[in-house]
C-alpha cells in the first residue's frame, strides 16, 4: 500500500502519524490519476462508488470496491464493460467468500454431503449500526446474497421483501424470500433493532442439514446426519415418514482471517491477469438482487423476477 | 372426567386398562348424546373438528376443542352461532396462553414497558413431526398467531405466506408476514425440516425489547433494555442516532402447567357461563389467518387482506 | 410389581388408587415375609437400606437397593455376604451407567478413543434439594463415584475431601480429590447452593477429549479431537509443545430410558442367575469412596487411603 | 512511552519500525540506567521480575510488573521494602481488577446485595498455553487468587492444591481449595489440558448469588435472586428448607479496556503519589498464595497455613 485518501482530515492526520510511509492525500483525484498506482480499494459509501470506480478504471486501474459493488443494476453494468474493455479486475469485497466457514459449506455442498437442497435459511440482526444512506437490506443482505450466490447451484428466479422503517425513513427491519426454478426456497431476516446478535444460516438437504453460528468464536458450523425418509406416498394417510437423526459433526474450520485471504487473492488475480470469484458479475448479481428488494417493497412485498 | 371415547381399538383398550373407572366408547355418538355429559373435549384431526363439535353443541353439550378450531372460517363461524344460540361455552385450546411466560409477555406489553411495538418475529422449527392432513402453517402457526392475537393490541390486516413441499404434497417450510395499520411488523417462520428445534420469539418495542427463548427450561423470558433514539431526523445525514443498552432482566416466570391452568379456566367459564379470552371468536380468528396464509400460498405469495 | 410398601399414609392411599391392582401395605414385614414376592426394591433412606435389605436377603428374595448402597462400609460387605451364601442377586441403582451418555463413554474409552486417561472432572451442583439425613456428597457423589468407577479402568487408591456446611449441619458444598497408581486425577465439585444446574464432565486423554453436558436435551456428549504433542523435552526451554485442534463429533447417543434398561437388566440377572455390573461390590465401592470422605472431611481435607 | 528493551532482536527491530519514534534498546540496563525516564515496566518471564523490578526501584524508577509479581515471597517483600524505603510505587498487573464485570462484583459484595458470601468458585480452562518456566497454578490461578483477594472481605488463612503433570515436568492440571476463618469456602480449577475454554466463577451469597462467564462477549454477569431459607433447625427431621427463587438480573457491565484503565490509574498513582489498589502488598499476598500452592502440591495436597 504505497497512499491513502480521506476526505476527514482528522482521520487522515490519525493515519498518517500511524503510519509515516504511507502517502495521504484530501483528493481522491490525486490517487486516481497518479501513473505510480495500480490498483485502488474503494471504501466509501455506496452512492459513491460508481463515480470512483469508473474514474480509476478509466485511468486504468484495477478496483477494488467494499460491498455492495454499486448503488444500482446500470451503474453496475457499466463498470462491468469499462473493465472488459481495458482488461482489468474488478473485485467486489464479499469477504464472507473468504472465511473458512464458507469455504467449508461450499465444499459440503459441493461434494453432495447434503443431497438435493431444501432451504438456505439465514436470521443476521443485532442493535444498529443504523446506515445513512440506505435501508437495512442494501446493509446487511449484501452478505447473505453473495454468499448464498457462491454455495448454492440453483440460480434465484425472483424475490419478494417486506419490510417496515421504525426510526428512519429507511426500513430497519426486513423479510426477503427468495425462489429458484426448483422447489428449494430462501429466506433473510435483517433488523437493526434486535436486542440479541444473531449470525444464523440453516441450509436443509435431503440428506443431511447444516446449521452455521457465525456469532460463535467456536464450533461455528454444525452437520447434522438428520433428515427424513418417505417410504409411501400413495394417499394421504398412506404417507410413512421416517426420521433419520444420527452424528453430529462439527469440522475444524480454517481461522484464516478473511480480508488478509481476500488480498491476497486480488493481488494474484492483479498479477496473473486472473477472473476472480466475486469479481464485477459476481457484485451484479447481488446489487441486482438488492435492486429487486427495493422493487418489492415499494411494491409492498410483490414478487419481482430477476 | 367420566368418559373417553377412540376409534383406536388398542389404544381405547390400553386407557380403559389404566382408568378403569372410566367409560369408554369406540362411538363418539354415545358420548354426544349421553345426558349425563355437559362438557366434550374434542382432539381429533382438524378436519373431524366442525361435524364433532357442531353435534355436540346441537345436544346441549360446552366443548373445548384443539387447535386450529376448524378447518375453515365458515365451519368456524356456524360454531360460534350454534355455541351463542344455546348460550354454550367453545374454549379452543390455545394451550401457550396459559404459560407463564405469555402471561409475563402480555402484562410487560399491556403495562406499556416495551412501548409502542416495532416488530413480532417467531421462529418455530424443528424436525417432524409431519401432518398427514395438513401443512406446517396449519400445524405449527396457530402457536404463533394465538400468541401474537393475544399480546398484541393492533390487530392484523393482511398477511403473505411462502412456502414450499419437499416430502409430500403438503408445504414443510413456510414463512408468513403480517401487516397491520400501523408500522407493526410480525413474522412466523415454521418449519418441519430443522435439523434443530428452535422456540424463540423477539418482540421489539420503542422502549425496551424482549425476547422469549421457549427451548431451554430456564430463562426464558429476557427483557432488554435496549433500543435507539433518534435525536434528530433533518436531512439523511443529520440523523443522529444513539443505542441504549442497559441491564437485562429474566423475570421469574410461574412454572404452572399450562394444561391445567386452562382446563380449571374452562371449568370456571362454564360453571359461571364466563366467555373465555381463548372462545370461538379467538379461534375463528386464527382459522381465518390459517385460510389467508393458504390463499396466500396458492397465490405464490400475494398479499391477502383479512 | 403385585405389592407396594409406603409408611406415609396418604402416599399409599394415593398409589392405591392409581394403581387398584397392586396390593399396598403400610408394614413392610408384609412384602419381607411374603412368600409370593422373589424379588424387592428397598427406595427409602439410605439409614434404612441395611435393615431392610438384611431381612428381605435373609428370606430369600433378591434386592434391587436405591443409591448409595448403604451408609456404611461394614453394613455394605455384611449384604454382599449374605447374598452369595444363598445365591441371590444384589442390585445397586446406579441408574446412569444405563443412560446412552455413559453407554458411549465407557465403549469410547474402552476403544482407546481417548487414549490413556488425564484427568476425570465432574461438577453436579444446583439448588438443592436438602437431603436431611446426609450431606452433600452422599446425595450427589455416588453418581460420579459410580461412573468413574465404571468408565475409568485405573483403581483409585486414595481421596480427599473438603466442604463446609452453610445451612444445616451436613456440608452442602464439597470438593473431592482422587488419586490414582497412575498419573491420572479425578475432581468431583458438588454443591447444593448452585444458583445454576451444571451436570457436565471432562474426561481428557492423550488422544481425545471429551465433555458430558448432561442437563441439555440434545448434544448431550461431545467428543474433540484435541490434544498436545511435546516434541521434546531435553530442558526446560527446550520443550516444544504442539496443539491438535481437529473435528469435534457429536455422536448419536441411545434416548432409551435408562431406569426401564436397569430394571430389565436386573429381571435378566435374577432370571438368568446372572451378576450384574452394578451388583453389591459395585455398591460396595462407592460406599467406601463416600465414607472415606467423610472421614476426610473429619480430617479438614487429610487424604484417606480407600 | 519512549522507549522499549526486547532480548529478541527479531521483534525488536518489527517494533522500532512500527513505531519508529520510540527508542529500542537489547539492554534492559540502557533502559534501567537512564535518567530521562521515571517509569518501567516489567513484562518478562516471571524468574526475571526480582533482579530487573529491584536495579529499576534501586535506579529510583517507579515500576509496573506483570503478574505473578515474582517468584518468591521474599523476593517480593525485598521490593517492596526497597520502593517504600524510595517512595516508589509498584503496581502488579492484575488486570482483571480494572475490568467492569470485577468492579461490578466488588460493588454487589460491598453493598451486601449477596448477603454473607458462602462460596468463591472458579474455573479456568483451556487448552494451552503452556509455559516453559512455570505450573498451571503460577500462570492461570493469579488471576483468581487477585480477584478473590479484591473482592471478598475475609482473609485466606489456609490452602491446600492437588495437580498432576501429563506433559512436563510442570502441573497442567490443579484444583485449590482456599479456607477463612469463616465458614466460606474458595475453590479454583486450573487446568491446561481442556478441550474447551471455561472461564466461569460462582459466587454464592446468604441473600443472593452470582454467575460470571468471561468466556461469553454478552450478558457476562448475572445476579441469581436464589437462596435457601432455613425455618427450623430442632432435629435432623424438622428442618424446614424453603427455596427462594426470583429474578435474574443482567447488569450492564462498563466495556472499557481493562489495561487501559489500568495504565490510567498507574500514571495518576505515579503523578499524585497515591498507593494502588494491586500494589507490592497485593502482589505478596497473590505470590503467597502461589507459593503455598506448590508446598501443598509437594506434600501431596496437605493444608498450608498463608
Amino acid at each position: 500500500m504505497v497512499a491513502v485518501c480521506d476526505q476527514n482530515p482528522a482521520a487522515l492526520a490519525q493515519f498518517a502519524q500511524a503510519n509515516p510511509s504511507i502517502k495521504t492525500y484530501a483528493d481522491s483525484k490525486e490517487i486516481i490519476n497518479s501513473p505510480h498506482i495500480d490498483v485502488i480499494a474503494i471504501v466509501t459509501p455506496v452512492s459513491t462508488h460508481f463515480a470512483l470506480a469508473q474514474a480509476a478504471l478509466n485511468n486504468g486501474k484495477h478496483v477494488f470496491v467494499e460491498k455492495p459493488f454499486t448503488d444500482s443494476v446500470a451503474h453496475a453494468e457499466t463498470l462491468i464493460e469499462i473493465a472488459e474493455q481495458k482488461n482489468l479486475v474488478i473485485m467486489v469485497d464479499h469477504t464472507f467468500l473468504f472465511t473458512g466457514a464458507v469455504a467449508k459449506i461450499k465444499e459440503l455442498i459441493d461434494n453432495q454431503d447434503l443431497g438435493k437442497i431444501y432451504y438456505y435459511d439465514s436470521t443476521r440482526v443485532n442493535l444498529g449500526l443504523f446506515q445513512h444512506d440506505i435501508n437495512v437490506i442494501w446493509d446487511l443482505a449484501p452478505h447473505d446474497f453473495s454468499i448464498m450466490n457462491h454455495v448454492v447451484a440453483d440460480k434465484p428466479v425472483a424475490l419478494a421483501a417486506c419490510g417496515r422503517a421504525h426510526v428512519s425513513k429507511f426500513e430497519d427491519i426486513a423479510y426477503i424470500t427468495v425462489f429458484f426454478n426448483s422447489n428449494l426456497i430462501a429466506h433473510i431476516n435483517v433488523n437493526w433493532l434486535s436486542p440479541v446478535k444473531i449470525r444464523s444460516t440453516l441450509i436443509g438437504g435431503e440428506k443431511k442439514m447444516l446449521v452455521w453460528n457465525d456469532a460463535t468464536d467456536d464450533e461455528k458450523l454444525k452437520v447434522y446426519d438428520k433428515g427424513i425418509d418417505v417410504t409411501s406416498k400413495e394417499g394421504i394417510y398412506d404417507l410413512l415418514v421416517s426420521y433419520r437423526s444420527g452424528d453430529i459433526w462439527t469440522p475444524k474450520i480454517d481461522k484464516r482471517e478473511a480480508l488478509k485471504q481476500e488480498c491476497s487473492y486480488f493481488v494474484d488475480c492483479v498479477a496473473n491477469n486472473k477472473k476472480p470469484t466475486n469479481d464485477g458479475r459476481a457484485g451484479l448479481q447481488v446489487v441486482r438482487q438488492l435492486a429487486a428488494c427495493d422493487k418489492s417493497l415499494s411494491l409492498n412485498g410483490e414478487t419481482v423476477v430477476l
